[in-house]
């Protein structure tokens, strides 16, 4: 039998960083008719520090996912802080994925699939997978990976 | 008597590139709450193969623009194949638009509306045309114009 | 007794640029199923032309975030224009800050903050402030920031 989303989150309760605060006047989470809206968030560490470094130099392929992996991880841990267990949550609908990369570096879906990947262990194969885009652009503070995302809720 | 939006696609169906296989972890469409979202496109040709280049040094404005054309193309592709026909489709609501350009490139908006002329002459003047942007940014593979979409449903 | 929007707005009106002109084939605004989308605005002066300059080379951090509340002055007088007073709107629910900067800028959600200090201010301390993304991008005739946003209707 599947675990539920919430299992699956106990199993990786010793991996979420905390959630980060704000780095501007904005809120982390907003839910509104239905719906869970997630502001872009950076790849936070456990100890709280930020994952650093721009995709096809300072970080190669593996490296990057890794962090569009951790990105996913901050931001379960930003639902959890701010909206609370993620029992209400239907599926994901829609993410933004932004890599910090040269501006020859062509792999920025395979990139952001780290996120995807663990959205889709979490939520399942269906309800944990929607509609996407995964480009390159700059990041503040020089993180690697950004990813805005947007959830319905039951 | 203006034509509907399937009889203009009828009359496009000889330019219709094949719908793009998901270049990572996601749904190409997601239908929700009467609304039909759709993953950023690049310009897939009949072919098969991506266009490429980047707008300021390999593609003048022109070729940008068609190459946006083309993505728009590959939406109604994507739309045919994993929504069906488009009859249900009330109105575009939002198109963000990105453009791998230099740093000095100018007009991205000149570029994506290639796709906003296309898109305005498919399903109409007022209901084809909604809120966009209009921005420079790297792109996977090369790929000269990504654009996402939300539409509206009946 | 706190000032409404509107009262906020009347005090703002010698600021308020003229609402632009489409740059491309697009509404600068639409209302659909209680939300006001709102295309991606520049920073519009009031004498009709466009801040221009790249965070990190041209302008500092604090010209880039003047730059990014003048955009809201912008988006302020589009609504004005084309949707109508702010009496109906709930809430601002989603931005997207985009920085026209130079790869090593680090600090693209504090220009942000010009926008979204300007909306707090008008919309109230909770109503004025959702979820956001600010990073670093190319944008359209060297223009220093663009934001989109959506607004929630009563």
């Amino acid at each position: 039998m599947n675990q539920t989303p919430a299992q699956v989150l106990e199993s990786l309760k010793s991996e979420l960083p905390p959630a980060p605060p704000p780095a501007g006047l904005y809120k982390p989470v907003l839910v509104l008719d239905g719906f869970l809206y997630v502001s872009g968030q950076g790849p936070m560490q456990r100890d709280g520090t930020l994952m650093k470094g721009r995709a096809g130099d300072d970080l190669d392929l593996g490296q990057a996912k890794a962090a569009a992996r951790q990105v996913g991880l901050t931001m379960l841990s930003t639902i959890l802080t701010h909206f609370g267990p993620v029992d209400p949550i239907e599926r994901l609908v829609k993410t933004f994925g932004m890599v910090n990369a040269t501006p020859d570096f062509p792999d920025h879906p395979l990139v952001i699939n780290g996120f995807s990947e663990l959205m889709a262990s979490v939520f399942g194969p269906d309800k944990g997978v929607g509609v996407r885009s995964a480009v390159g652009m700059m990041l503040p503070g020089n993180i690697p990976v950004e990813i805005e995302a947007i959830f319905k809720l039951r």
